[in-house]
């Protein structure tokens, strides 16, 4: 009965935003279309002096399929800043509760709070959060079939509909100088999404793209699963005995296309059984170094999810995300609603991705890219064994020399304050390749003031700090 | 003049020690012995239950050499609990001032004050640090040119003779269960005293001894050494391109033993150049995700020395000790002197130790000592580029298949508090490998709460904890 009235109420929800973006389409005051989403102020949150917007747009009107967006704008003078766009991977995972409210955003749920994050991205960009694809989040459908099949093809072109959509309601962003971010199997979605929009400006000019940053990204499935086995090894995860079985009897992109396809071999099971025994569940893969929220782990929790400490992080920032966006005073101040879904979850448990697309690969589109002109920087967290450093760093350098790219400059640190922020090499001063060093999977989680540095300089276009 | 004056002080104080020890060396009683070398109160010490003791035991009386102690009784109940001799390496390196007073010693100078280290490895045992060899710290001879040529055979013969005079000051530890633990270059000096210790005990059964402890050692020159090349990779710390060349057109043992002999090839010289460059001074290879001390950095500091940072640790620790150690009041309070040599270093600079030494293989040592029944345990702070786990696990493993040892705990994860502090396998009961996770090359300064456990488990004999 519960769940029926609900229903009820999501598709009434899901009318009434139809209606209004049916009206406002045509409407050319932009200024009153974004002022409707503005955000006045999040619940526990401190005083600022920029403005937040938040709110959906609908990239299919037929079959009611809207994305959520959160977007910041920059701190000091937003007129004079960049636009970035900010996506989470996954498949599944919300840039809204993990990139905004765990990583890069302007404030970090603590408790009934939301305390300043010093090192938010709004310092230097306007950023754009958007919880991609439909499913993921408050982005919703309101026929649950289109959950069914979303893959890579789908996801670029909803995500660059809603841009196109969205320059609508914020027309003042239209020419600003694009660039797009994000991390793990957004290493699929920036690419594509990318490629996509060069092929559609050809027709009419309509994206600034400036040059695209992928963090610990999946780029070429085998190189960088593989890359796992030698990283869970030489850091100790794994003892002798079980790195010779998981690179000669089972590696781990076996195991995954066996496991995507259902076909288990007895072989890839016991050497899978193994490493999973060995390296632990007490172990945050996504971090090795650091601790793990005992609460999450205990809960069995599969959500990618940063889990670390150091004195200003708070392991179990998840939870406190979680708890944070679900409170119905908080989804009403960001015009957010739960459609078909009773819990804001930080990744997805409604969507069905297709998982094999894991397997496209996308170094031959990141290539183009770059033939087009526009810079890329492909950084990584050095403590996250889910996509090693070792494993992007090599294929970042394959694709130096099939570009036949020169190093132009050679593998050095970079520094951040004071200390080492890690190391960095750049290729025909268009392909760059960064480390930050001590940072998870999530490298603007774990480690704020380095990955600040990092962005600023992607940002500008110049070499990271050579000292101090 | 002045450094007459300090020559002449110094042949006095020698002479008086001199005589104290012949006076002394028939006395039976031995407390007076001890009593006389009692600390009262370190300056800037908190207030503390249990004894410390400190002074020299004089190794040769002919050439005046004399062997530096600290000595620091265990917090409860010292006589229920073993004897623990604890070594640096360094070559040359002081257990006084790196073990005692930055790594598992009961306190750590901060400013003009001492502060209590609540994972004091005096908790479970009663702890004899040795500034050794001769010429390292406060440890002293008066014939300068003693200093040259010291080698390992030197070492063990000089340690066990000062064991055998350090009972006849604490009788009462004579039968005492004895461990030996220490790391780095300890590597060395500690399987070839336990060796020589065996060997005496068969004319008089005089040491207890129950086992050792080698942290980060160096065991076997080539894999040790070798092993970098592969951190460093794995770890972000070198290019792909760099790291071909360091493991084909020269290694680092190849490097070391050219450097060692005079003889730097231009090809290695290139090749460790290209590394130098890459892996950055203002990287600490001891521990290489956290900070380093930059005061330390800049001057250029060849110190083994702990660097790095949590919010409770001090990356400038090292400095902060020289400054005590120089204090006139402290070295008083320890009953120390400075004979030859106008500071106390945390490494010698007068001692010229033979460096090819460091070629010796120690496996087969280790492994008479296993056969002798005596447990070794080699453990590794993971974030250690300088000997890294990855090598001595390898030799550990290797160890233990010649032994014919079969796993009796299979590589899994051992815990400390609600966290998982490392990784450990244990041989035949009797041969254990464990890492430390987060740790540095000095294991117990980075990770101290941890090491408590991994030490405790190993006095105890029994397997590191498996859950929580």
């Amino acid at each position: 009965m519960a769940s029926l009235q609900c229903k009820t109420m999501a598709l009434a929800i899901a009318l009434a935003l139809l209606l209004q973006v049916c009206f406002f389409t045509k409407v050319q005051s932009y200024s009153t279309l974004s002022s409707a989403e503005k955000v006045t102020q999040l619940p526990g949150q401190p005083q600022v002096s920029f403005q937040q917007f938040a709110g959906y747009v609908t990239v299919d009107q037929k079959k009611q399929r809207a994305l959520f967006y959160y977007f910041v704008e920059a701190e000091v003078d937003p007129a004079s800043k960049p636009l970035v766009l900010w996506l989470n991977g996954g498949p599944g995972c919300s840039s809204l509760g993990v990139g905004a409210f765990s990583e890069n955003g302007p404030f970090r749920p603590s408790g009934n709070v939301l305390v300043r994050n010093e090192y938010s991205w709004n310092r230097e960009a306007n950023v754009l959060y958007l919880e991609s694809p439909i499913g993921v989040g408050f982005s919703y459908s309101t026929d649950s079939s289109t959950y069914e099949g979303v893959n890579d093809k789908i996801t670029a072109r909803d995500n660059m509909v809603f841009l196109q959509k969205w320059f609508l309601k914020f027309p003042q962003y239209r020419n600003r100088s694009l660039y797009i971010t994000g991390e793990s199997y957004a290493g699929h979605y920036i690419p594509q999404l990318a490629e996509i929009m060069l092929q559609f400006n050809k027709k009419g000019n309509l994206f600034n793209l400036k040059g695209i940053a992928l963090g610990n990204p999946v780029l070429e499935f085998a190189t960088d699963f593989n890359s796992r086995a030698e990283y869970f090894w030489s850091h100790g995860l794994i003892s002798d005995t079980t790195y010779k079985l998981f690179t000669s009897a089972c590696n781990y992109s076996r195991y995954v296309s066996e496991y995507y396809r259902d076909a288990i071999s007895p072989l890839c099971f016991r050497v899978m059984n193994l490493v999973t025994l060995e390296t632990s569940k007490y172990v945050d893969k996504y971090d090795v170094t650091l601790d793990v929220c005992i609460s999450s782990v205990l809960a069995q929790s599969k959500i990618l999810s940063p889990k670390q400490v150091t004195e200003t992080v708070d392991v179990c920032v998840e939870d406190e995300t979680v708890n944070y966006l679900n409170r119905r005073d908080v989804q009403k101040a960001l015009h957010a609603r739960l459609v078909g879904v009773n819990r804001w979850l930080v990744c997805s448990n409604v969507l069905d991705y297709e998982l094999l697309d894991l397997e496209i690969p996308i170094i031959p589109v990141v290539g183009r890219i770059i033939k087009a002109g526009i810079p890329v920087l492909v950084y990584s967290g050095d403590q996250d064994s889910v996509i090693p450093l070792t494993g992007s760093r090599t294929l970042v350098h394959r694709l130096a020399e099939e570009l036949r790219l020169r190093t132009s400059t050679p593998y050095r640190v970079w520094f951040s304050g004071m200390q080492v922020g890690g190391w960095t090499q750049v290729y025909g001063n268009i392909l760059s390749f960064a480390t930050v060093r001590g940072a998870s999977h999530e490298a603007p989680f774990s480690q704020p003031e380095r990955s600040l540095v990092l962005f600023k300089a992607f940002l500008e276009g110049r070499p990271l700090p050579e000292s101090f």
